[in-house]
């Protein structure tokens, strides 16, 4: 047990105090952990876009002030009261898709939306009391997600935090909290992408890439990578893209395009960009008669999709995912093993580094679209 | 061979002169069967809602003067040249969704979408030579969904008719050529119903009815019937529902109704309406995390379906069937024959039997929505 266990921790945080702010690098009092709840020493923690999305108001959900982060890794400092399958000392990835093993969607086969905190981390709360652990001088800030990952210490329910191997690098597996384990999960667990099949991926940010990487290694035959940003193409080929389109070098709509360069569209397509025009092109790009379409982004609040019925009764099918459909306790950690292995590409998600300090620069960054995943240290 | 082979026929049939215009009944001339096409004589048809929907002039792409019709049985009065699979004399079910065992959607196991006809079949026409078999003083009156089986005698291609047991009755086993068979074929091929499952039937028609008997079938343990006109629900009943909820009787919508019922939605839903808001409400009482919706109506030409991505993000799937996903010619002559052997409820879906001659009355009646499928006889 650290020294500081049953303390609260004084530490370095950034703070959201409201919609299309910058956040704050202070110090913030991070309480003790609570029945069933662990604090973790973050190590490594990402910005991934539901973080900004949050930050610029877009999620009208969204409360303040709240401490963002969802995609780190770190140590246990501590746990809490009857807390058993992690202890102080172990290395964790805080995984905002919680798993109890015990709800019906734990339970179930095919889905990793566990219900167990969810009511609380919507709320910005802990499950025990109803409180956040978090305080500035005194005063409540909420958490986010379940996870908070913008501080050195952050208090998390037991149920959603993942064990890993303790030799591996956590300024590299924390990108297995959000992103890259999305595009992975998309193909494997909710398309269950086939080999010799043809695949569309629309957006080429981690996500997207994460898509590629796993289609390639699903054995899928041609990959069309699409994107408004040309300078995306280089990263797409390397992941495994057989093919680059971009829209606006085309008079037609994409899915035109697409349908027309493969005859009756691809099997598999995925959105990874969170525009609901396109999450319609994809499912009307999908193959006719057995296409799937996979909504991976999250659109701003308020946006609906829309596309012809008929798209659906000549047998496409329009689903989407959740952290890729991964049993985020049971399934991180072997997507941890998978990367000691060298069998993912990890590394070359990471466009950047910086100290934790610089978290507004790497704010921007984001926003210029300039960089795949950021990842801060403290 | 019937002494009528290879000369025109002349025979009665119902002409569809233009939208919204009674049917009307009169002697047409049927052309003896081309290369690759087969002539067959008409025991039984019933009226299904594609019909009556293209005589509405809800189809912008249908196509006057016509001969509608499609759910259909009958005996083959002569074949043209290079006809291998059936011969004069074997009992035939037209089938409007054809089969020819080797394009791309034939050899594939999920599909039945062959395209072998389809630009011939969309057009009125046959294909061997682009035209018509039918004719009015002279004047081509095109085909309709490449079946047009509202006349005593039709000209179908080959790969739109399937043989049946010569021992069924052509009168009760008409009705696998459209309604009954999509129906059992939505559970059994599209959505793959599982033993102790819940599944929401929005529609109570004779597809929706099927929906339910295939369910009940199938094994699902709840199902729940919805329909605006309490009326059905008896049927419903009979047929397998275990509950009945007419959204007349809540303020709430009725998805947010199924969804309380059933605290998380069913495992499956079907839409057998043709409504799109009905669309949206049969996805959104889907099961979170893995409930499949599937979209089984045609709506009027030009509507849209939508819904938030957040519905299809959390693990709803959204798909669709033509014809319930059976390949037609191989295996409509599998539903004669459990219906021979007693499994299936044929019988009970039809509500009426009348003379061609009545064909017009039997629209009315459809449109009263009083009958579930009217059976008319020469
Ligand atoms: N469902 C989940 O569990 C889950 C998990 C993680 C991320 N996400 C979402 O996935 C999406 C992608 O995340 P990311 O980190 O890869 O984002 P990103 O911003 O790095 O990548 C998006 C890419 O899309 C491109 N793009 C934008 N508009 C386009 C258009 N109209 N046509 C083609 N390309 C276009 C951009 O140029 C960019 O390369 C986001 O919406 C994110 O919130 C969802
Ligand atoms: N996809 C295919 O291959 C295929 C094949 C056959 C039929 N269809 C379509 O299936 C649909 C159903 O066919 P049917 O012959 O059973 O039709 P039907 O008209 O006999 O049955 C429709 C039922 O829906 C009910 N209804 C209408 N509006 C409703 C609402 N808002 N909420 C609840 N119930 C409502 C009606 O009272 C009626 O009982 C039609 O659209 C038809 O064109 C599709
Ligand atoms: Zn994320
Ligand atoms: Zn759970
Ligand atoms: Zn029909
Ligand atoms: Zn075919």
């Amino acid at each position: 047990m650290a020294d500081t266990a049953g303390k609260p921790i004084d530490c370095k945080a950034a703070v959201a105090w409201g919609p299309k702010q910058p956040l704050e690098v202070r110090t913030v009092t991070v309480a003790p952990p609570g029945p069933g709840e662990v604090r973790v020493k973050i190590a490594a923690t990402a910005l991934c876009h539901t973080d900004a999305y949050t930050l610029d108001g877009l999620d009208p959900e969204g409360l303040f002030p709240c401490i963002l982060g969802h995609e780190a890794a770190g140590i246990v400092e501590s746990v809490g009261e009857g807390v058993t399958s992690v202890k102080a000392g172990d290395h964790v990835i805080p995984c905002y898709q919680a798993y109890c093993g015990e709800c019906k969607f734990c339970k179930h086969p095919d889905s990793n939306l566990c219900v167990s905190v969810r009511a609380f981390t919507g709320k910005g709360v802990m499950k025990s009391d109803g409180k956040s652990r978090f305080t500035v001088d005194g005063k409540p800030v909420f958490h986010f997600m379940g996870t908070s990952t913008f501080s050195e210490y952050t208090v998390v329910h037991e149920q959603s935090v993942a064990k890993v191997d303790v030799n591996a690098p956590l300024d590299k597996v924390c990108l297995l909290g959000c992103g890259v384990s999305t595009g992975w999960g998309a193909v494997y667990n909710t398309a269950k992408v086939k080999p010799g099949s043809s695949v569309a991926v629309f957006g080429l940010g981690a996500v997207g890439l994460a898509v590629i990487e796993a289609a390639a290694r699903a054995g899928a035959s041609r990959i069309i990578a699409i994107d408004l940003n040309p300078s995306k193409f280089a990263a797409a080929k390397e992941f495994g893209a057989t093919a680059c389109v971009n829209p606006k070098d085309h008079d037609k709509p994409i899915q035109q395009v697409i349908v027309e360069m493969t005859e009756w569209g691809c099997d598999y397509t995925f959105e990874c960009i969170g525009n609901t025009s396109v999450m319609r092109a994809a499912l009307e790009c999908a193959h006719r008669g057995w296409g799937t379409s996979v909504v991976i982004g999250v659109a701003a609040a308020g946006q609906e999709i829309s596309t012809r019925p008929f798209q659906l009764v000549t047998g496409r099918k329009w689903t989407g995912t959740a952290f890729g459909g991964y049993k985020s306790r049971v399934q991180v950690p072997d997507l941890v093993n998978d990367y000691m292995a060298g069998k993912t590409m990890l590394d070359k998600y990471i466009t950047h580094n910086m100290k934790f300090d610089q978290i507004n620069e790497a704010f921007d960054l984001l926003h210029k679209g300039e960089c795949l995943r950021c990842v801060l240290t403290f």
